[in-house]
Protein backbone atom coordinates (compact mmCIF):
# COMPACT_ATOMS: atom_id res chain seq x y z
CA UNK A 1 0.00 0.00 0.00
CA UNK A 2 1.86 2.73 -1.31
CA UNK A 3 -1.18 5.30 -1.21
CA UNK A 4 -3.95 5.10 1.48
CA UNK A 5 -7.14 5.33 -0.70
CA UNK A 6 -9.90 7.66 0.78
CA UNK A 7 -13.24 7.49 0.58
CA UNK A 8 -15.50 10.29 0.91
CA UNK A 9 -17.34 8.75 4.17
CA UNK A 10 -13.98 8.38 5.55
CA UNK A 11 -14.14 12.31 6.79
CA UNK A 12 -15.15 13.04 10.19
CA UNK A 13 -18.26 15.61 9.19
CA UNK A 14 -16.68 18.70 7.37
CA UNK A 15 -13.08 18.97 8.41
CA UNK A 16 -9.99 17.73 6.81
CA UNK A 17 -9.81 14.73 9.25
CA UNK A 18 -10.12 11.05 8.32
CA UNK A 19 -11.21 8.12 10.65
CA UNK A 20 -9.65 4.68 9.53
CA UNK A 21 -10.78 0.96 10.70
CA UNK A 22 -9.86 -2.53 9.71
CA UNK A 23 -7.75 -3.37 6.93
CA UNK A 24 -6.33 0.55 6.24
CA UNK A 25 -5.86 0.89 9.88
CA UNK A 26 -4.03 -2.33 10.28
CA UNK A 27 -1.72 -1.74 7.61
CA UNK A 28 -0.48 1.76 8.75
CA UNK A 29 0.39 0.50 11.85
CA UNK A 30 1.23 -2.74 11.15
CA UNK A 31 3.44 -2.22 7.75
CA UNK A 32 3.90 1.09 8.10
CA UNK A 33 4.42 1.22 11.60
CA UNK A 34 3.36 4.66 11.55
CA UNK A 35 3.14 6.73 15.08
CA UNK A 36 1.27 9.89 15.52
CA UNK A 37 3.32 12.47 14.00
CA UNK A 38 4.15 10.59 10.88
CA UNK A 39 2.83 11.32 7.26
CA UNK A 40 1.88 8.67 5.02
CA UNK A 41 0.54 9.17 0.94
CA UNK A 42 -2.99 9.31 0.63
CA UNK A 43 -5.55 10.11 -2.57
CA UNK A 44 -9.21 10.48 -2.22
CA UNK A 45 -11.37 8.02 -4.48
CA UNK A 46 -11.24 9.33 -7.61
CA UNK A 47 -9.53 12.34 -6.97
CA UNK A 48 -6.11 13.99 -5.89
CA UNK A 49 -3.20 12.54 -4.27
CA UNK A 50 -1.54 14.35 -0.81
CA UNK A 51 0.14 13.76 2.55
CA UNK A 52 -1.72 12.71 5.53
CA UNK A 53 -0.41 13.01 8.94
CA UNK A 54 -1.05 10.38 12.03
CA UNK A 55 -3.20 12.98 14.83
CA UNK A 56 -4.08 9.61 16.90
CA UNK A 57 -4.33 6.03 17.24
CA UNK A 58 -6.44 3.58 19.10
CA UNK A 59 -6.51 -0.05 19.05
CA UNK A 60 -9.38 -0.31 16.62
CA UNK A 61 -8.95 2.94 14.39
CA UNK A 62 -6.94 5.89 13.38
CA UNK A 63 -7.05 9.26 13.02
CA UNK A 64 -5.48 11.97 9.57
CA UNK A 65 -5.38 15.09 8.99
CA UNK A 66 -4.86 15.22 5.10
CA UNK A 67 -4.38 17.47 2.30
CA UNK A 68 -4.35 16.86 -1.33
CA UNK A 69 -1.88 18.33 -3.57
CA UNK A 70 -2.01 16.88 -7.22
CA UNK A 71 -3.56 15.41 -9.47
CA UNK A 72 -3.13 10.92 -10.21
CA UNK A 73 -0.97 9.72 -12.73
CA UNK A 74 -2.29 9.96 -16.00
CA UNK A 75 -4.68 6.97 -16.98
CA UNK A 76 -3.65 4.89 -20.07
CA UNK A 77 -5.51 5.34 -23.16
CA UNK A 78 -6.31 1.58 -22.97
CA UNK A 79 -9.21 -0.77 -23.45
CA UNK A 80 -8.40 -4.11 -22.42
CA UNK A 81 -10.75 -7.17 -23.46
CA UNK A 82 -9.94 -10.13 -22.07
CA UNK A 83 -11.05 -13.49 -22.26
CA UNK A 84 -12.47 -14.70 -18.32
CA UNK A 85 -9.41 -16.08 -16.72
CA UNK A 86 -10.14 -18.66 -14.20
CA UNK A 87 -10.97 -16.92 -10.92
CA UNK A 88 -7.23 -17.12 -8.83
CA UNK A 89 -5.66 -15.84 -11.93
CA UNK A 90 -8.56 -13.05 -12.64
CA UNK A 91 -7.51 -11.32 -9.22
CA UNK A 92 -4.43 -11.12 -9.82
CA UNK A 93 -4.69 -9.77 -13.51
CA UNK A 94 -7.23 -7.06 -12.02
CA UNK A 95 -4.83 -5.86 -9.56
CA UNK A 96 -1.93 -5.91 -12.29
CA UNK A 97 -4.02 -4.07 -15.08
CA UNK A 98 -5.19 -1.35 -12.28
CA UNK A 99 -1.64 -0.61 -11.37
CA UNK A 100 -0.47 -0.54 -14.88
CA UNK A 101 -3.54 2.44 -15.26
CA UNK A 102 -5.45 0.38 -17.70
CA UNK A 103 -8.71 2.55 -18.41
CA UNK A 104 -11.53 0.02 -19.20
CA UNK A 105 -11.00 -3.59 -18.55
CA UNK A 106 -14.07 -5.72 -20.61
CA UNK A 107 -14.32 -9.44 -19.37
CA UNK A 108 -15.53 -11.59 -22.09
CA UNK A 109 -16.61 -14.68 -22.49
CA UNK A 110 -15.22 -17.08 -25.17
CA UNK A 111 -14.60 -20.60 -26.68
CA UNK A 112 -12.59 -21.50 -24.41
CA UNK A 113 -13.36 -20.10 -21.16
CA UNK A 114 -15.12 -22.74 -18.67
CA UNK A 115 -18.61 -21.63 -18.28
CA UNK A 116 -18.40 -22.75 -14.08
CA UNK A 117 -15.33 -19.16 -14.20
CA UNK A 118 -18.80 -16.96 -14.95
CA UNK A 119 -19.95 -18.19 -11.33
CA UNK A 120 -17.21 -17.20 -9.65
CA UNK A 121 -18.03 -14.60 -6.79
CA UNK A 122 -14.76 -12.89 -7.77
CA UNK A 123 -17.25 -11.43 -10.34
CA UNK A 124 -19.09 -9.87 -8.00
CA UNK A 125 -18.85 -5.70 -7.86
CA UNK A 126 -17.44 -5.71 -4.67
CA UNK A 127 -14.87 -8.41 -5.26
CA UNK A 128 -13.86 -6.79 -8.40
CA UNK A 129 -13.89 -3.07 -6.76
CA UNK A 130 -11.41 -4.66 -3.91
CA UNK A 131 -8.68 -6.08 -6.49
CA UNK A 132 -9.00 -3.10 -8.35
CA UNK A 133 -8.21 -1.18 -4.76
CA UNK A 134 -5.21 -3.22 -4.33
CA UNK A 135 -3.85 -2.19 -7.70
CA UNK A 136 -4.25 1.78 -7.15
CA UNK A 137 -2.73 1.86 -3.89
CA UNK A 138 0.13 0.08 -4.87
CA UNK A 139 0.44 2.86 -7.93
CA UNK A 140 -0.62 5.49 -5.96
CA UNK A 141 -3.61 6.35 -8.07
CA UNK A 142 -6.86 7.03 -7.41
CA UNK A 143 -9.11 6.29 -10.38
CA UNK A 144 -10.76 3.00 -10.61
CA UNK A 145 -10.70 1.54 -14.06
CA UNK A 146 -13.85 0.78 -15.34
CA UNK A 147 -14.98 -3.40 -15.46
CA UNK A 148 -17.42 -4.40 -17.73
CA UNK A 149 -18.66 -8.19 -17.84
CA UNK A 150 -19.23 -9.15 -21.21
CA UNK A 151 -20.97 -13.14 -20.99
CA UNK A 152 -22.26 -13.36 -24.52
CA UNK A 153 -19.46 -13.23 -27.22
CA UNK A 154 -21.58 -12.36 -29.83
CA UNK A 155 -24.10 -9.73 -29.26
CA UNK A 156 -20.73 -8.10 -27.76
CA UNK A 157 -18.75 -8.02 -30.73
CA UNK A 158 -21.59 -7.31 -33.05
CA UNK A 159 -23.27 -5.05 -31.38
CA UNK A 160 -21.22 -2.93 -28.88
CA UNK A 161 -17.90 -3.10 -30.05
CA UNK A 162 -18.01 -1.30 -33.26
CA UNK A 163 -18.62 1.54 -31.20
CA UNK A 164 -15.73 1.15 -28.79
CA UNK A 165 -12.93 0.96 -31.14
CA UNK A 166 -14.08 3.87 -32.80
CA UNK A 167 -11.15 6.10 -32.90
CA UNK A 168 -8.48 3.05 -31.47
CA UNK A 169 -6.05 1.06 -32.57
CA UNK A 170 -7.01 -2.29 -31.98
CA UNK A 171 -5.47 -5.23 -32.19
CA UNK A 172 -6.11 -8.89 -30.70
CA UNK A 173 -3.12 -10.96 -30.03
CA UNK A 174 -3.05 -13.97 -32.36
CA UNK A 175 -0.28 -16.45 -31.96
CA UNK A 176 -0.25 -17.01 -35.88
CA UNK A 177 -0.32 -13.25 -36.93
CA UNK A 178 2.42 -12.47 -39.16
CA UNK A 179 2.35 -9.09 -37.89
CA UNK A 180 4.62 -8.30 -34.81
CA UNK A 181 2.90 -6.08 -31.91
CA UNK A 182 4.11 -2.50 -32.56
CA UNK A 183 5.87 -1.00 -29.63
CA UNK A 184 5.54 2.60 -28.23
CA UNK A 185 2.05 2.97 -29.32
CA UNK A 186 0.96 6.66 -28.16
CA UNK A 187 -2.70 6.34 -29.25
CA UNK A 188 -6.02 5.12 -28.02
CA UNK A 189 -5.74 1.57 -28.31
CA UNK A 190 -7.93 -1.65 -27.77
CA UNK A 191 -6.57 -4.45 -27.07
CA UNK A 192 -7.80 -7.92 -26.97
CA UNK A 193 -6.13 -11.05 -25.43
CA UNK A 194 -7.75 -14.97 -25.81
CA UNK A 195 -7.89 -17.47 -23.19
CA UNK A 196 -5.51 -20.20 -22.04
CA UNK A 197 -5.38 -21.98 -25.91
CA UNK A 198 -6.17 -19.22 -27.39
CA UNK A 199 -9.23 -17.10 -29.42
CA UNK A 200 -10.58 -19.96 -31.80
CA UNK A 201 -10.67 -19.19 -35.30
CA UNK A 202 -13.97 -18.16 -35.61
CA UNK A 203 -13.48 -15.32 -32.60
CA UNK A 204 -10.14 -13.98 -34.38
CA UNK A 205 -12.16 -13.52 -37.32
CA UNK A 206 -15.09 -11.64 -35.19
CA UNK A 207 -12.40 -9.38 -34.11
CA UNK A 208 -10.86 -9.07 -37.48
CA UNK A 209 -14.46 -8.09 -39.29
CA UNK A 210 -14.60 -5.58 -36.65
CA UNK A 211 -11.29 -4.00 -37.94
CA UNK A 212 -9.04 -5.44 -34.94
CA UNK A 213 -5.29 -6.12 -36.44
CA UNK A 214 -4.08 -9.40 -35.31
CA UNK A 215 -0.60 -9.30 -34.10
CA UNK A 216 1.93 -11.97 -32.76
CA UNK A 217 4.04 -11.25 -29.91
CA UNK A 218 6.85 -14.09 -30.86
CA UNK A 219 7.83 -17.90 -29.99
CA UNK A 220 7.01 -17.54 -26.42
CA UNK A 221 3.27 -18.45 -25.20
CA UNK A 222 3.10 -16.09 -21.68
CA UNK A 223 0.35 -16.80 -19.52
CA UNK A 224 -2.13 -13.71 -19.32
CA UNK A 225 -0.74 -12.72 -16.09
CA UNK A 226 2.60 -12.21 -17.35
CA UNK A 227 1.00 -10.96 -20.59
CA UNK A 228 -0.88 -8.41 -19.77
CA UNK A 229 1.53 -6.43 -18.56
CA UNK A 230 4.31 -7.19 -20.93
CA UNK A 231 2.05 -6.25 -23.91
CA UNK A 232 0.65 -3.01 -21.94
CA UNK A 233 4.64 -2.15 -21.67
CA UNK A 234 5.48 -2.70 -25.03
CA UNK A 235 2.27 -0.54 -26.06
CA UNK A 236 2.84 2.29 -23.84
CA UNK B 1 1.72 -27.00 -19.81
CA UNK B 2 1.79 -26.04 -23.51
CA UNK B 3 4.61 -27.79 -23.75
CA UNK B 4 5.40 -31.58 -22.37
CA UNK B 5 9.02 -30.96 -20.65
CA UNK B 6 10.96 -34.52 -20.90
CA UNK B 7 14.30 -35.35 -19.05
CA UNK B 8 16.74 -38.30 -19.85
CA UNK B 9 15.18 -40.59 -17.19
CA UNK B 10 11.91 -40.60 -19.12
CA UNK B 11 13.61 -42.79 -22.05
CA UNK B 12 12.53 -46.24 -22.67
CA UNK B 13 16.57 -47.57 -22.97
CA UNK B 14 17.92 -46.45 -26.23
CA UNK B 15 14.08 -46.10 -27.71
CA UNK B 16 12.94 -42.76 -28.70
CA UNK B 17 9.35 -43.67 -26.23
CA UNK B 18 8.98 -41.84 -22.97
CA UNK B 19 7.35 -43.46 -20.11
CA UNK B 20 5.65 -40.66 -17.49
CA UNK B 21 4.04 -40.83 -14.32
CA UNK B 22 2.67 -38.35 -11.91
CA UNK B 23 2.59 -34.21 -12.54
CA UNK B 24 2.96 -34.60 -16.58
CA UNK B 25 0.90 -37.76 -16.85
CA UNK B 26 -2.07 -36.39 -14.91
CA UNK B 27 -1.94 -33.19 -17.24
CA UNK B 28 -1.79 -35.02 -20.47
CA UNK B 29 -4.82 -37.41 -19.59
CA UNK B 30 -7.03 -34.76 -17.39
CA UNK B 31 -6.79 -31.06 -19.17
CA UNK B 32 -4.97 -32.33 -22.91
CA UNK B 33 -7.42 -35.17 -22.69
CA UNK B 34 -4.84 -37.06 -24.81
CA UNK B 35 -5.89 -40.34 -26.08
CA UNK B 36 -3.95 -43.09 -27.97
CA UNK B 37 -2.50 -41.55 -31.24
CA UNK B 38 -2.99 -37.99 -30.21
CA UNK B 39 0.13 -35.44 -30.75
CA UNK B 40 1.56 -33.06 -28.09
CA UNK B 41 4.05 -30.62 -28.01
CA UNK B 42 7.26 -31.94 -26.07
CA UNK B 43 10.74 -30.99 -25.78
CA UNK B 44 13.98 -33.01 -23.75
CA UNK B 45 15.85 -30.67 -21.18
CA UNK B 46 18.27 -28.59 -22.72
CA UNK B 47 17.28 -29.57 -26.07
CA UNK B 48 15.10 -29.55 -29.49
CA UNK B 49 11.56 -29.08 -29.40
CA UNK B 50 8.96 -31.47 -31.16
CA UNK B 51 6.14 -33.65 -30.79
CA UNK B 52 4.92 -36.90 -28.99
CA UNK B 53 2.23 -39.27 -29.96
CA UNK B 54 0.86 -41.25 -27.31
CA UNK B 55 0.83 -44.85 -27.67
CA UNK B 56 -0.10 -46.34 -24.52
CA UNK B 57 -2.31 -45.26 -21.36
CA UNK B 58 -2.54 -46.82 -18.10
CA UNK B 59 -3.96 -45.48 -14.79
CA UNK B 60 -1.09 -44.79 -13.46
CA UNK B 61 1.42 -44.11 -16.51
CA UNK B 62 1.34 -43.09 -20.22
CA UNK B 63 3.92 -43.93 -22.98
CA UNK B 64 4.80 -41.71 -26.13
CA UNK B 65 6.56 -42.26 -28.92
CA UNK B 66 9.15 -38.88 -29.40
CA UNK B 67 10.40 -36.81 -32.23
CA UNK B 68 12.46 -33.77 -32.06
CA UNK B 69 12.21 -30.86 -34.93
CA UNK B 70 13.45 -27.80 -33.80
CA UNK B 71 15.58 -25.21 -31.52
CA UNK B 72 13.90 -24.25 -28.68
CA UNK B 73 13.28 -20.37 -28.71
CA UNK B 74 16.42 -17.98 -28.04
CA UNK B 75 16.96 -17.01 -24.31
CA UNK B 76 17.11 -13.39 -24.35
CA UNK B 77 20.41 -12.29 -23.18
CA UNK B 78 20.06 -10.79 -20.00
CA UNK B 79 20.51 -11.28 -16.18
CA UNK B 80 17.74 -10.04 -13.94
CA UNK B 81 19.10 -9.11 -10.37
CA UNK B 82 15.83 -8.88 -7.76
CA UNK B 83 16.25 -8.03 -4.36
CA UNK B 84 14.87 -11.44 -2.81
CA UNK B 85 10.55 -10.92 -3.07
CA UNK B 86 8.56 -12.50 -0.42
CA UNK B 87 8.19 -16.59 -1.32
CA UNK B 88 4.87 -16.40 -2.46
CA UNK B 89 5.65 -13.61 -4.73
CA UNK B 90 8.96 -15.09 -5.78
CA UNK B 91 7.23 -18.28 -7.02
CA UNK B 92 5.19 -16.09 -9.50
CA UNK B 93 8.41 -14.04 -10.55
CA UNK B 94 10.39 -17.06 -11.48
CA UNK B 95 7.78 -18.80 -13.23
CA UNK B 96 7.22 -15.77 -15.30
CA UNK B 97 11.09 -15.00 -15.93
CA UNK B 98 11.66 -18.31 -16.59
CA UNK B 99 8.69 -18.27 -19.40
CA UNK B 100 9.88 -14.66 -20.47
CA UNK B 101 13.08 -16.39 -21.72
CA UNK B 102 15.09 -14.88 -18.78
CA UNK B 103 18.65 -16.10 -19.27
CA UNK B 104 20.43 -15.54 -15.43
CA UNK B 105 18.28 -14.45 -12.74
CA UNK B 106 20.06 -13.54 -9.42
CA UNK B 107 18.05 -13.26 -6.21
CA UNK B 108 19.61 -10.45 -3.91
CA UNK B 109 19.82 -9.27 -0.66
CA UNK B 110 18.98 -5.84 0.43
CA UNK B 111 18.66 -3.82 3.29
CA UNK B 112 15.00 -3.84 2.79
CA UNK B 113 14.33 -7.63 2.28
CA UNK B 114 13.01 -9.49 5.43
CA UNK B 115 15.72 -12.27 6.55
CA UNK B 116 13.39 -14.47 7.18
CA UNK B 117 12.71 -14.71 3.36
CA UNK B 118 16.11 -16.40 2.69
CA UNK B 119 14.75 -19.60 5.25
CA UNK B 120 11.91 -19.76 2.96
CA UNK B 121 11.58 -24.06 1.51
CA UNK B 122 10.85 -22.08 -1.87
CA UNK B 123 14.65 -21.45 -2.47
CA UNK B 124 15.61 -25.12 -2.18
CA UNK B 125 17.43 -26.29 -5.63
CA UNK B 126 14.28 -28.62 -6.63
CA UNK B 127 11.22 -26.18 -5.59
CA UNK B 128 13.43 -23.25 -7.73
CA UNK B 129 14.11 -25.79 -10.50
CA UNK B 130 10.20 -26.57 -10.25
CA UNK B 131 8.51 -23.24 -10.71
CA UNK B 132 11.38 -22.69 -13.87
CA UNK B 133 10.02 -25.39 -15.14
CA UNK B 134 6.38 -24.66 -15.20
CA UNK B 135 7.71 -21.22 -17.38
CA UNK B 136 9.39 -23.62 -19.24
CA UNK B 137 6.41 -25.58 -20.08
CA UNK B 138 4.19 -22.38 -20.29
CA UNK B 139 6.48 -20.48 -23.17
CA UNK B 140 7.42 -24.15 -25.25
CA UNK B 141 11.01 -23.60 -23.61
CA UNK B 142 13.42 -25.85 -23.03
CA UNK B 143 16.74 -24.23 -21.30
CA UNK B 144 16.53 -23.82 -17.72
CA UNK B 145 17.65 -20.18 -16.83
CA UNK B 146 20.52 -20.25 -14.11
CA UNK B 147 19.85 -18.51 -11.01
CA UNK B 148 22.00 -17.74 -8.24
CA UNK B 149 21.28 -16.76 -4.31
CA UNK B 150 23.36 -14.15 -3.24
CA UNK B 151 22.14 -13.17 0.15
CA UNK B 152 25.10 -10.70 1.10
CA UNK B 153 24.91 -7.75 -0.60
CA UNK B 154 28.30 -5.86 -0.66
CA UNK B 155 30.74 -8.96 -1.29
CA UNK B 156 28.06 -9.41 -4.57
CA UNK B 157 28.16 -6.20 -5.55
CA UNK B 158 32.06 -5.62 -5.02
CA UNK B 159 33.90 -8.72 -6.05
CA UNK B 160 31.28 -10.33 -8.43
CA UNK B 161 28.87 -7.63 -9.92
CA UNK B 162 31.98 -5.93 -11.74
CA UNK B 163 32.73 -9.00 -13.54
CA UNK B 164 29.46 -10.14 -14.20
CA UNK B 165 28.05 -6.57 -16.24
CA UNK B 166 31.14 -6.81 -18.49
CA UNK B 167 30.25 -6.45 -22.06
CA UNK B 168 26.56 -5.52 -20.90
CA UNK B 169 24.05 -2.62 -20.71
CA UNK B 170 23.26 -2.02 -17.01
CA UNK B 171 20.39 -0.38 -15.44
CA UNK B 172 18.77 -0.04 -11.75
CA UNK B 173 15.07 0.33 -11.39
CA UNK B 174 15.09 3.48 -9.23
CA UNK B 175 11.95 5.96 -8.94
CA UNK B 176 13.98 8.97 -8.30
CA UNK B 177 16.07 8.66 -11.09
CA UNK B 178 15.82 11.23 -14.17
CA UNK B 179 16.48 9.28 -17.00
CA UNK B 180 13.13 6.90 -18.49
CA UNK B 181 13.62 3.31 -19.42
CA UNK B 182 15.33 3.05 -22.71
CA UNK B 183 13.48 0.71 -25.17
CA UNK B 184 14.11 -2.56 -27.45
CA UNK B 185 17.93 -2.61 -26.67
CA UNK B 186 19.23 -5.65 -28.90
CA UNK B 187 22.14 -6.03 -26.56
CA UNK B 188 23.21 -8.19 -23.39
CA UNK B 189 21.75 -6.47 -20.41
CA UNK B 190 21.48 -6.56 -16.87
CA UNK B 191 18.68 -4.76 -15.01
CA UNK B 192 18.83 -4.35 -11.20
CA UNK B 193 15.14 -4.38 -9.57
CA UNK B 194 15.00 -3.32 -5.46
CA UNK B 195 12.47 -4.86 -2.78
CA UNK B 196 9.26 -3.63 -1.68
CA UNK B 197 10.17 0.27 -1.12
CA UNK B 198 13.04 0.30 -3.04
CA UNK B 199 17.16 -0.56 -2.62
CA UNK B 200 18.41 2.39 0.06
CA UNK B 201 20.65 4.69 -1.31
CA UNK B 202 23.43 3.25 0.05
CA UNK B 203 22.86 -0.19 -2.68
CA UNK B 204 21.95 2.38 -5.31
CA UNK B 205 25.33 4.46 -4.98
CA UNK B 206 26.95 0.96 -5.05
CA UNK B 207 24.91 -0.44 -8.38
CA UNK B 208 26.25 3.54 -10.02
CA UNK B 209 29.90 3.45 -8.98
CA UNK B 210 30.11 -0.36 -10.26
CA UNK B 211 28.33 1.09 -13.74
CA UNK B 212 24.83 0.44 -13.66
CA UNK B 213 22.80 3.66 -15.11
CA UNK B 214 19.68 4.71 -12.80
CA UNK B 215 16.75 4.71 -14.44
CA UNK B 216 12.60 5.22 -13.78
CA UNK B 217 9.66 3.59 -14.87
CA UNK B 218 7.58 6.20 -14.83
CA UNK B 219 4.95 7.46 -11.95
CA UNK B 220 3.70 4.47 -11.24
CA UNK B 221 5.15 1.86 -8.34
CA UNK B 222 4.74 -1.45 -9.64
CA UNK B 223 4.62 -4.62 -7.53
CA UNK B 224 7.66 -6.89 -8.63
CA UNK B 225 5.28 -9.16 -10.13
CA UNK B 226 3.87 -6.67 -12.65
CA UNK B 227 7.39 -5.22 -13.04
CA UNK B 228 9.38 -8.25 -13.87
CA UNK B 229 6.46 -8.85 -17.52
CA UNK B 230 6.32 -4.86 -18.13
CA UNK B 231 10.59 -4.19 -17.69
CA UNK B 232 11.49 -7.13 -19.83
CA UNK B 233 9.11 -6.50 -22.06
CA UNK B 234 9.83 -2.88 -22.75
CA UNK B 235 13.64 -3.51 -22.77
CA UNK B 236 13.51 -6.65 -25.63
Amino acid sequence: MNLILLFPEDFIEDTNRVRLQGRRRTHICEVHRAQVGDELCVGILSGRIGFGRVTQRDPSWLEMEVRFEQAPPPKLPLTLILALPRPKVLKRVLRSASSLGVQRIILLNSFRVEKSFWQSPVLSSESLQEQLIIGLEQARDTVLPEVLLRPLFKPFVEDELPGLIKGAFSLVAHPLASDPCPRDIKQPMVLAIGPEGGFITYEIDNFISCGFMPVQFGKRILSVETAVPALVSKLF
